[in-house]
């Protein structure tokens, strides 16, 4: 066995503890003669896996007890519907347009009311997060919806927009558990998993208990209503059990590597190693304003395209994969989540220096 | 490790050859250096992961090139809602009710149209498959939507309903795989994979391009169209990448084993281990109409809920979990999957002997 240096944008690394610990309970977890996939979700060794997933989760981020959360399906794609459906109550919303994926959510509003555009990031190619401390948001919008940090563009809110009393909706997908947050600031948090958390299949919900209403707009189905899914603790319907299982045991190596304060200092040291290299170097340069760059996803270029797929292409060959950009924006892009050892980094730099030389 | 006989309803009993391929393939997928749940689903190893589940599925049940086959979040339940969203064109279909999993699905098609109710075993608490050879379907009806498989209740249509000309709609999800079946004769199939197939988290939807449209009801998610799941091949968002790897080698196995003719039999064998012991004892006894009788999900009474209670608590003491019954029923339920071992139902019967000596 070897594992590679995994830079993908999502699904990406876990921790190799994790990994190991799920595989050793494969056929038998915890002497109860049976794989996490094959139980119940009504037992009594399921429940507590689910329940000990949470109680992890709320120590981790500090959330509030008027806050639920919720393990549900359907990716941070399907939550695009779900909040409209579910918050919308006046049929109208800011979006904050940072890139595609706000960009999609945004679309998928329209579907149910008056999505406005109150800032955007298109005009350079979403390359920075748009001033959002004076926005020009309609007193009676049911939320202001952004994007946290995107994935594709490598940009992350470093100040939460002003929304002027409204509430705060923010997909997390790609920067969830990589620092600190304050929940008190948002009425929706959520994830897919699939990037800084476990295996795709599953999508965190945190929501204020005030947003959780019955009257949903008319036609929501019943598996995407909040109430439905608050009021049985995530056990409405089948859930994705071993997804949530995955994420149980990556919340219990947080705790260890000392909560998320502790992974913010060590994701900064992480990423400042390849944007200190970026900014010294004469071949890579990052693309994002200095001021607005992610913690987890820095896509960078050389300003020359054979060169960049000749990068990557030896990248690969050398035990470094996935840097290549995503397809609608090409050049390269590393993802370095959480579980990303800060020696992959440092390999990456040193590899990026001798492609340098060799190519200068 | 010591593995019990898992009689669970779903999450069900897996083959202990794919949770062994799993666990050793945790760390490092096949040289990749990583674990798929770690891999982008982008990704040329995951694009074949896929497409060979898709295509042993296709073979195994000798699937039509004029049918679309879709792995899919939510669960069954969400199909409840997806299947009159994208196929109630004249906003009426066809229900009958033979047990609480049509009955949700009925509920939740009144949401959407006119769902009729146009045959149900309730008078008799589900214990039968009623006559659905000559039902008053109305021309205009989209649909008619079976349970073909009823976990709860442990009945099963042994003939399918003359819809007379109308699509056929079927929730496989208990009865997947476990026998051949005549794709033709369906609209749509679709099943939660958690009983039969893999871990919860991946439906599988099969159904036929011309029911595919663009033109679902107003209001309907992306999430929740077909024809965007379709035309991306499953991939329009990130899949529950590790669930289908799993699905995938379930079907590798299901081919060792002989495919579903091999597997029909096994299981008719297997069931009437059970079934001729229930006919015979003199203190259990069966509760479905016997022909009628599922083959997946046996539930059994001895009529006497103390007694009961007795049985499930010395039987979980030997070995044998999740016997049971939903917690709507009572009484006693042996779910006996593809891959619950035929000793493990002998092994139930001389218990059940022994049980029934010690306390006649
Ligand atoms: C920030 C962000 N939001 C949403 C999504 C879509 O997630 P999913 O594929 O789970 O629907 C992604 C996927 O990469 C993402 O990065
Ligand atoms: C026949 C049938 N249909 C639907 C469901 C609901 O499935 P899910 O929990 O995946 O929504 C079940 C679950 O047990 C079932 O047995
Ligand atoms: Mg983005
Ligand atoms: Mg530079
Ligand atoms: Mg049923
Ligand atoms: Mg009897």
């Amino acid at each position: 066995m070897s594992r590679v240096y995994n830079f993908s944008a999502g699904p990406a690394v876990l921790p190799e503890e994790v990994l190991k610990e799920a595989a050793d309970e494969m056929l038998d977890y915890r002497g109860t003669g049976m794989s996490v996939m094959e139980m119940s979700h009504r037992s009594k060794a399921y429940d507590t896996i689910i329940k000990e997933a949470e109680a992890d989760l709320r120590e981790l981020m500090n959330i509030p007890d008027n806050y639920k959360v919720l393990f549900l399906q359907g990716g941070a794609s399907q939550q695009f519907a779900m909040i409209p459906m579910n918050l919308m109550k006046n049929r109208k919303a800011a979006y904050i347009l940072t890139g595609q994926w706000a960009k999609k959510a945004y679309q998928e509003g329209k579907i149910y009311g008056e999505a406005i555009e109150v800032a955007s990031s298109a005009d350079k190619m979403f390359s920075y997060i748009p001033d959002c401390s004076d926005l020009d948001i309609p007193e009676d919008a049911d939320y202001v919806y952004i994007c946290e940090n995107n994935t594709i563009y490598g940009t992350k809110f470093k100040t939460l927009p002003n929304t002027k009393g409204h509430t705060l909706v923010s997909d997390v997908s790609s920067c969830f558990l990589s620092e600190p947050v304050d929940v008190t600031k948002y009425g929706v948090i959520y994830g897919g998993v699939q990037k800084n958390v476990g295996p795709a299949g599953v999508v965190i919900v945190i929501i204020r208990e005030d947003l959780i209403t019955e009257d949903c707009l008319p036609g929501t189905p019943t598996m995407l209503k909040y109430k439905i899914h608050a009021d049985e603790g995530s056990l409405y319907n089948t859930p994705p059990a071993y997804g949530i299982y995955i994420c149980g045991k990556v919340f219990k190596w947080l705790k260890k590597q000392g909560g998320l304060d502790a992974m913010k200092e060590y994701n900064e040291k992480k990423a400042k190693v390849l944007y200190d290299f970026l900014d010294e170097s004469k071949l890579f340069k990052g693309t994002v304003r200095k001021e607005d760059r992610s913690l987890m996803n820095v896509p960078f270029v050389t300003g020359n395209e054979e060169l960049d797929t000749k990068f990557v292409k030896e990248a690969k060959e050398a035990g470094f994969e996935n840097l290549k950009g995503h397809r609608s924006v090409g050049g390269m892009r590393a993802s370095i989540y959480n579980a990303m050892p800060i020696e992959g980094v440092e390999k990456l730099v040193e590899f990026m220096k001798a492609f340098e030389e060799k190519n200068a």
